[in-house]
C-alpha cells in the first residue's frame, strides 16, 4: 500500500512589503513574489512612485492548494501585521470611517498571464467608510463610484455572481436617464445602483454583502488564490506550457484613484510599439477613470501622446520613468499607471509582449543603442514564434469567435468559404473564390481539391495524417483532428462546436494554434526585414548544431536553402508519389502479386525518381542530401473507392473483385507497426534497388558535369542490425554497379533512422555498420510511449487537462522518457564509432525546447520543415548561449 | 561506405582420423567433427569395432560457404593424405582394380538432423573396380548391386537427378521379370540396369558418369557440404532453432557391407524404447541389405530380438556394445550397425530422440540405476516438449499429409469435420459430430461455435487474436493466421494450400506446430504418470523462480493450482467478459455517450465481477492473485454486424444510425497504440473504481470468513509514472472505503505492467510508487520492435527464412534487444526499491529459453498459461542448475 506523503507544515515567511518604509522584494524574486510583486518592489527601490503594499508569496498559494484550501500556518497573521504597518505608514486604517484605507488585491504569477486571473479593487468600502471617503475627498460622486465598482467586482470575483447582472443595472439606469457616458451618472443614481447591487448579492448568496473590510480582504486573497485554477487559467497555462504547480502571488496595495476628477487618469503604455517594434512610446489613457474602464472599452481612451497636452507635467514624469525603467530592465516595458490629482503612480511594469517582427526590431535596436549585447538580442526573440514572420496571421487586433480547436497541423492562417468536396473546391476556385476544404479526413484523391484551397480542416487525423503532411508540404494552413467538427456531407453542412456552418459560409483557420474561427477575419502577412537577416547571422555565429531541412521537392529544397538550411536531413521518397499520376504506379507496385507486374511499375518509376533526385541535388549542390528509401504508409497508398479499384484493376488487367480481395488482405490491424519501412525493402528488394539506382544515376551524372552531389542514403524503420545489413548490401551492390557503369568515383553514405526503441537499445550493434543515425523522434514517441498519434486525440487532451503530461509529446520531445532513449542510443553509438554522424529528422527538429535538448546531447544536426529552419537556427543559437 | 570484411584465410587442421591407426577425435569435439564423426572416434577409443575413416570438419564447411563454394586452403591435400593412410591401413586402394577401397561419404552436424542432409555410399566403383570387387568377393551379384546403388545415389545426391528416374528402371525390370523382391534380381539384370542408369546420367548431365574415384570423392564432399543449405535442411533448422552458420562435417569411412549375403545384415536400434522409455533393447534389422533399404521400406525389416536367433554371436556382441555405449554416454542411444560376413561394425551412435513421456521415464530409471543424478535427470527432459504430456497428440507413427501451416496458437491436436459458421458447428455438435470451426477470423459472436468445436482454424490473426486467446482459455487446439487458407463462405468450402476442402470433410489440426493435416489422423492422449510427479518434485527442489499462472476463471485457477502454480500472475478481467451475456454490458459501457448510461452498465457488472473474484480467491486461498484492471482491445468488444448494432441500439434506446456513428468514431487507426489500458481507466475512472470495489468486496468478505485472499491489483499500459499515480489514488480511495465499510484490515498490493519502452526507461520513477512490476513482454515486443503481432505474418516468416532473425520474437524473448530493456527496467527499479517484486506475465513466461533469461535477471516469478506451468517449473529448474 502506498505511504502517506504529507510533509509537516513549517512556518515560513509568506508576506513581503514594498513601497513603504520597508521594501523586501527585488525583481529577481519573481518566482516567489510573482512578476507584479517583484517589480513593484524593484520600482520602489529605483525611487519610482508606487502605492505601498505587500505581496503574499506563490509558495503560500501552493500550500493553500495542497491543504484543501486552507491558508498555511501563520500566513494570515503576517498579512495582518503587514496591514498594520501599511496603515501606520499611510495614516489610514482599513474600515476607519474618518480616514479609510482602500486597497487593491491582485494576482501575479511568475510569468505574466494577462487577464487570466482575478483582481479586486477599492476593497475596504462599506456604508460607513464610503461616507467617510466622500467627506474626506469632498467628492460624493467619486466615493459612490468606487463603492459600486467594489460591490460589482467583489460580487463577481469573490462571490461568483455573473458580472452582467451588475452591468445590466447600470445599463438600465443609463437608458432610463437617457445618458451615454458613465461619468454622466449622478451620485444619486450611484446610490440607487448600489442599493440594487446589494439586492442582487442578497438574492444570489442568501446573505448580506460582507461589510467587514478584514473579511473582505481574507475572502479576496482566497479568491485570487483560487483564480489560479479556473478553467480559463488552466487552458492558458496549457497553451503556454506553464506548469500548474507554480501558483500565483497576491499583491495587496493601497488604492490610488484615477477617478478623482479631471486631474486624475489611468492608463497603460508600452515603451516601444509592441506590434512593429518602432522606438516610440505607445499606449492610451483615460481621464477620470479606473483601470478596468480602459480594458472594458466603455469610453474610447486617448492615445498616450495626448497626455502631453492634457497633463504636461505628468507626461514629463512618465517619460522620465518609462526611460528609466526600459534602461533599468534593458527591455521594452509594458506599464500601468494611475494619476491621482496630478500625481503619477506606477502600478505595474513588465516585459511587454510583442509580435515576432517587433521582437526582432526591438532586440536589434537595443544592440545599436548599446543596451544589450548581440547574444542577448539572440536570446530576446522567442524561437517558437519566429515562424509568425512567414505565414499570414490573423490580425491581432481583430475580434474573433473561436468555434472549435483542433491540432495546429500546418501553420499560418487562411480565410475562405467552406466546401466539403474536392470537386466543389475546384469549381469554386475556377470562379476565383477562396475556399476552405472541410473533410472528415483527406486521402490522395483530395489532392487537387487541397491544392486549390486556402486551407484544410479535418475532423480526424493527427499531425502526420495525410491532410497534415500534404498541407505542410504545400505550405497551406491546416487544422486536423478537430473533434468538435461533425460533417454532414449529404446536407452540405457541418457543425463546429455546436454552430451550424453551411457550404459557402466563411470561416478562418489558424493552422498555428489549431483554432477554427467563424467568418472571414482580416489577415496580415508580415514581411521579411533586414533585421531578420541580421538576427539570423548573429544566431549563425553562436550555434553549434547544423540545421537541415525536410524537403521532398526541388521547390522545398530551394526554400530551405534560401532560409539557410545546410543540407536536406530528410527527403521522404514516398511523398514524391502523392502526385496523381505517380500514385497509380505506386499502387500497381504495391498490390502486384507477381514480381513481373511490380517490375513493370518500377521500370516506369525509375526515370521519374531519377528526375526528382537530379533536381534536388542541383539545388543542394555541395550540401548533403539525406534520402530515405520508401517508407510507405500502405493504407494511404491503397485505393479507397470502388471507382478507383475498378480503374486500377482495368489498367492492371485483373478483375476488380480479385484486386479488391488483394487490397483487403493487405489491410493491417496496426499499420503503424506493420509491413512498412525496411520491411518492405526486405520482402521486395527490387523497390529499394530501383530507388538506389535512381539516386546514384542522378548523382553520378551531375558529378560528371562537375557538380558536387552528396547523397546520404537512409534506411527506415530498422529494429535489428541484420535488417540494416541486408538492405545495406543491396544498396552497395547497386551503387557500385552504377558507379562502375558511369565511370564515376562518387562518395556516398549509408545510414539509418533510429525510430524504434529496439534500434536505440542496440545502437552499438547498428553503429558498427551504419555511417550515420537520424533519430525519427515521431515514431520513437509513438512506439516508445505505445501511443498512436492518429488515435491519441481521444485521451491525450484529457491527460494534458489532468496535468498527467506537461506537454504533448508529439510537439515537444518527452525528455525525461524518450529523450533518455535517444541519449542511450547516442552513447551506445559513439562507444563503438566516436565519429558517428548524428541528427534528428522528426517534427521535434523544429521545436525549440527539443532543439535545446539535442544541443546538449551534442548531436550534429536537426532537420525540420523549410519554414521552420530560421526557428531552428535561432533555437540552436539560444541553446548554445545557454549551454556553451 | 561500408568496409570490406573478408578475413585472410589461415591454414588450419581440417581433417581428423578415426578407427584406424590414429584416432584424433573425441565425443566432446562434436562442434568441430559433427555428432557422427565425434562419436565414431569415441567408439573407436572404447574398443568398439568401427570401420576406419576420417572426418572433414564443420569449420571447413563454413569456410566453403564463405568463399563461394571453394574448399579452404589445404583441405583437399589433407583429405588426400588421410585417404592414403586409410589405404595403407586397410591394404586397399581407391580405384585399384584388384583390391578396391570403397567408402561412404556422410554428413554430420553438431546436433542430429536426421534425414535432412545427404549421404553417398559405395563410392569408388567404376567398370574396372566393380569387376575387381566381384572377383575378390567371388560374388558378382553383390558387386553389381553395390555399383547400381552407387550410380543411383551419386546421380541423385551429387548430380541432382531425381531418384525416381532410377527407381523406375528397377521397377520395370522387376515387372518384366515378374519378381517382387530386389534380391531376386540376377547379376545379369543388374548389369542391364547399370547400363540404363548410365544412359539416364548421360542424358541428364550431357557427360559420362565420372569414373575416377578421386573425382567422385571430391564431388561427394562438395555435395554433402551443399546439402547443409537445401530448402529441406533450412526448414528443419528453422523449426528446431539450429543456427544456419554451424555447417556440417563430412565423414569419409571405409564401406562395410550388409549386402554380402545371408551372413550380412544392417540395422538400427535404440537402447531403450523411444516412445515409452521402457528399458528394453528396441530396433530392427535386415539381412543382406544396405542401410538405405531399412529406411526405404522395400522389404519389411525384422524386429531386433529376432537377431538373437539369426546370428546369436552377433547379437551377443551387439548387446555388450549397446550396454557399454549407454553406460559410457549415460544416456539412451540410437545406433546404426552393419554385419559383414558375421562381423559387427558400429556406424553411428547418438542420443536417441524420444517422446516426452519416454524422456521422463528414461531419466527417472537412470537415476534409479545410479547412472545419472537427480539434477541430470531434470536436465534430460526438454522443457519445451513437456506439454506433449497434456494434450492429445498426433500418433507419431501415422503418415500425414500437411496441407498448410499457420501459427501454433493453442497447443494439442484435434480431428473433426470442417464447418464454416458457429451455427453449423452447433447443429453438428447437437448430432454428436466432432467439428473443426474454420473462419477467416473469429469474433465474440463465435464463442458458442468455438465452444462446441474440437479445434479452431483461422486465416487471419496472430497469437493474441481472439481465436487464439479464447482457444487457449478453453484449452482447445487452435491454428491461427493460416495464410494458405482461403474461405468461400457462400459455397461452403475452402482452399488449404491449393487443396479444396468442402464442408464436412475431415481435417486434423496440430495446434502445437501449426500444421493443418488432411483427413482424420489417429490421435493419442498421453497420461500423467507418477514419474512425471517425481520429476516435478525434483525440479521444484532446485528452481529459484516462482511459477504462477495466467488464469481468468476459477476453472483455470484450479487447473493451475493442481499443476503446482504458486499464484495467479495475470487475471485478465477483459477475458471475463467474452461471455455472450456479459459482453452486452461491456459494449454498453464502452459506447456510452453519457456517464449515466455507463454507470448503469457498471452497476450491473459489479456483482458479476465480485462473483468471479470470489471464486478465484477461494481456489487460490493463501496464494497471491494478480488482477489486471480492464485492458480492452476496444475493437474486439465493439459489435460488428448490423444486426448486433441494431440489437444493442434497441436495448440502449438510441437509434441504430447514431450508435453506428458512435462506433465508427471509436474505430482506431492503430488499436494496439490506442485508447486502451490505463488510458481508459484515466478517461473513465468509474470503470476501474467498479472493478476495485468488486475485488475488495470479494476479498474482504472471504477474509471475514477466515479465508486468506491475497489481492494484487495491476494497472495496465502505464507509460508515465503520472498515469500510475492517478489510477493508484483512485484504487486506494475505493479500497480503503470498502475496507472501512466491511470492517476488515486486508493487505493488498498495487503494481503495474511494464509493457511499454517508456515504462522500462523510467522504471525508477515508477518503482518509487509501485509495489510490483510485471513485465508484459508481448506488448513490450510489439512496441519495442514496432511490430504488430497481428500483421507480422506478411514479413516475419520471410525474416526467419533469410536468417535476419533467429527466432520469432513473440515465441522466445529477443534477449539481445528487448531483453536488455527488461534488464534496464529491473536495474532501475531495484536501484530505488531493492525489494521491488518482479515478474513476467507475457507468453514468454512459458518459454524455456526466456525463462532461463528471467532466472538470470533474478526475477521473482514467471506466469504462464495453466498447462505450461509444468514446463515453466522444469525450465526454471534447468536454468537454476545451469546458472546456480
Amino acid at each position: 500500500m502506498p505511504t502517506e506523503k504529507n510533509e509537516p507544515e513549517i512556518k515560513r515567511k509568506y508576506v513581503y512589503s514594498f513601497g513603504g518604509e520597508r521594501n523586501e522584494g527585488r525583481s529577481d524574486m519573481r518566482n516567489l513574489l510573482g512578476g507584479k510583486g517583484a517589480n513593484l518592489a524593484e520600482m520602489a527601490s529605483l525611487g519610482i512612485n508606487v502605492p505601498p503594499g505587500f505581496t503574499v508569496t506563490t509558495e503560500a498559494c501552493v500550500r493553500f492548494f495542497n491543504s484543501s484550501h486552507q491558508f498555511p500556518l501563520g500566513m494570515w497573521e503576517e498579512v495582518e501585521e503587514h496591514l498594520k504597518n501599511l496603515e501606520a505608514h499611510l495614516g489610514k486604517q482599513l474600515g476607519n470611517r474618518s480616514n479609510p484605507l482602500l486597497v487593491s488585491v491582485r494576482s501575479g504569477a511568475r510569468v505574466s498571464m494577462p487577464g487570466m486571473m482575478d483582481t479586486v479593487l477599492n476593497l475596504g468600502l462599506n456604508q460607513e467608510t464610503v461616507e467617510g471617503l466622500a467627506e474626506k475627498t469632498e467628492d460624493e460622486w467619486f466615493a459612490y463610484d468606487c463603492y459600486r465598482r467594489f460591490i460589482a467586482m467583489f460580487g463577481n470575483v469573490v462571490l461568483g455572481i455573473p458580472g452582467d447582472k451588475f452591468e445590466e443595472v447600470i445599463h438600465k439606469k443609463k437608458t432610463q436617464r437617457k445618458i451615454q457616458d458613465d461619468t454622466a451618472i449622478t451620485a444619486k443614481d450611484l446610490k440607487a445602483i448600489i442599493g440594487q447591487f446589494k439586492t442582487i448579492v442578497r438574492k444570489a448568496i442568501h446573505k448580506e454583502f460582507p461589510d467587514d473590510p478584514v473579511d473582505q480582504l481574507r475572502m479576496s486573497i482566497e479568491a485570487v488564490f483560487k483564480s489560479w485554477n479556473t478553467d480559463r487559467a488552466r487552458a492558458y497555462r496549457r497553451m503556454n506550457n506553464i506548469p500548474g504547480d507554480w501558483g500565483t502571488a497576491v499583491t495587496v496595495q493601497a488604492m490610488v484613484f484615477g477617478n478623482m476628477g479631471q486631474t486624475s487618469a489611468t492608463g497603460v503604455a508600452f515603451t516601444r510599439n509592441p506590434a512593429t517594434g518602432e522606438k516610440k512610446f505607445y499606449g492610451e489613457y483615460m481621464v477620470n477613470a479606473q483601470g478596468e474602464d480602459v480594458v472594458a472599452g466603455i469610453r474610447t481612451p486617448n492615445p498616450i501622446h495626448k497626455l502631453e497636452q492634457d497633463m504636461p507635467e505628468v507626461y514629463e514624469t512618465l517619460t522620465r520613468v518609462y526611460k528609466k525603467l526600459e534602461s533599468h530592465y534593458r527591455d521594452m516595458q509594458d506599464l500601468e499607471f494611475t494619476v491621482e490629482n496630478g500625481q503619477l503612480f506606477l502600478l505595474q511594469t513588465r516585459s511587454g509582449k510583442r509580435t515576432a517582427p517587433a521582437a526582432i526590431k526591438v532586440a536589434l535596436d537595443m544592440v545599436s543603442e548599446g543596451l544589450i549585447s548581440k547574444q542577448e538580442a539572440v536570446m530576446r526573440v522567442p524561437a517558437g514564434q519566429l515562424d509568425q514572420i512567414f505565414h499570414p496571421m490573423i490580425d491581432p487586433s481583430a475580434k474573433v469567435k473561436v468555434l472549435a480547436k483542433g491540432l495546429g497541423a500546418s501553420p499560418g492562417a487562411a480565410t475562405g468559404k467552406v466546401v466539403f468536396t474536392p470537386e466543389h473546391a475546384q469549381s469554386m476556385a475556377d470562379k476565383k473564390e477562396r475556399v476552405i476544404l472541410v473533410r472528415v479526413e483527406t486521402s490522395p484523391e483530395d489532392i487537387h481539391g487541397m491544392n486549390v484551397s486556402q486551407g484544410i480542416l479535418t475532423a480526424k487525423g493527427g499531425m502526420t495524417s495525410h491532410a497534415a503532411v500534404v498541407a505542410r508540404a504545400m505550405g497551406k494552413p491546416c487544422v486536423s483532428g478537430c473533434g468538435a467538427l461533425e460533417v454532414d456531407l449529404k446536407k452540405r453542412k457541418c457543425k463546429l462546436g455546436g454552430v451550424e456552418i453551411k457550404e459557402f459560409d466563411s470561416i478562418t483557420l489558424d493552422g498555428s494554434t489549431g483554432k477554427v474561427i467563424q467568418g472571414a477575419v482580416p489577415l496580415i502577412r508580415p514581411r521579411l526585414t533586414s533585421s531578420f537577416t541580421r538576427l539570423m547571422s548573429w544566431a549563425g555565429e553562436v550555434r553549434r548544431l547544423e540545421i537541415r531541412a525536410n524537403a521532398d521537392t526541388p521547390h522545398d529544397a530551394l526554400v530551405a536553402r534560401d532560409f539557410g538550411a545546410q543540407g536536406i536531413g530528410l527527403c521522404r521518397t514516398e511523398h514524391m508519389f502523392f502526385d496523381e499520376e505517380r500514385i497509380f504506379l505506386v499502387r500497381k507496385m504495391i498490390v502486384a502479386s507477381k514480381e513481373e507486374t511490380r517490375n513493370e511499375a518500377l521500370k516506369k518509376l525509375l526515370p521519374i525518381q531519377r528526375g526528382d533526385f537530379t533536381e534536388i541535388f542541383k539545388v543542394m549542390n555541395g550540401l548533403p542530401v539525406t534520402i530515405r528509401l520508401l517508407d510507405p504508409p500502405l493504407h494511404e497508398f491503397l485505393p479507397n473507392s470502388a471507382a478507383e479499384v475498378k480503374n486500377l484493376a482495368r489498367q492492371m488487367k485483373v478483375s476488380p473483385a480479385a484486386l479488391a480481395k488483394k487490397i483487403e488482405t493487405m489491410k493491417e490491424a496496426n499499420p503503424m507497426l506493420g509491413h512498412r519501412g525496411c520491411r518492405l525493402g526486405i520482402t521486395f528488394p527490387e523497390i529499394y534497388r530501383m530507388q538506389v539506382q535512381a539516386i546514384m544515376e542522378a548523382a553520378c551524372k551531375l558529378a560528371k558535369k562537375g557538380k558536387n552531389p552528396l547523397p546520404e542514403i537512409m534506411i527506415p524503420l530498422v529494429g535489428h542490425v541484420a535488417e540494416f545489413c541486408f538492405v545495406r548490401d543491396h544498396i552497395v551492390e547497386v551503387a557500385e554497379q552504377v558507379k562502375q557503369k558511369m565511370g564515376v568515383e562518387l562518395p556516398y553514405k549509408i545510414g539509418t533512422m533510429i525510430e524504434l526503441p529496439r534500434a536505440a537499445i542496440t545502437a552499438d550493434e547498428i553503429a558498427r555498420e551504419a555511417d550515420f543515425f537520424s533519430f525519427g523522434t515521431n515514431d520513437l514517441t509513438q512506439t516508445g510511449f505505445g501511443l498512436s498519434r492518429d488515435d491519441a486525440g481521444s485521451f491525450l487532451p484529457h491527460y494534458l487537462d489532468l496535468g498527467l503530461l506537461k506537454e504533448d509529446p508529439f510537439v515537444s520531445l518527452d525528455q525525461d522518457g524518450l529523450g533518455q532513449l535517444v541519449r542511450l542510443a547516442v552513447e551506445k553509438g559513439r562507444s563503438v564509432r566516436p565519429d558517428l554522424h548524428l541528427g534528428v529528422c522528426g517534427e521535434h527538429g523544429g521545436d525549440p525546447a527539443s532543439i535545446g535538448f539535442f544541443h546538449q546531447l551534442g548531436l550534429h544536426y536537426v532537420s525540420c520543415s523549410p519554414f521552420r529552419v530560421p526557428t531552428a537556427i535561432l533555437a540552436a543559437a539560444q541553446a548554445a548561449i545557454e549551454n556553451p
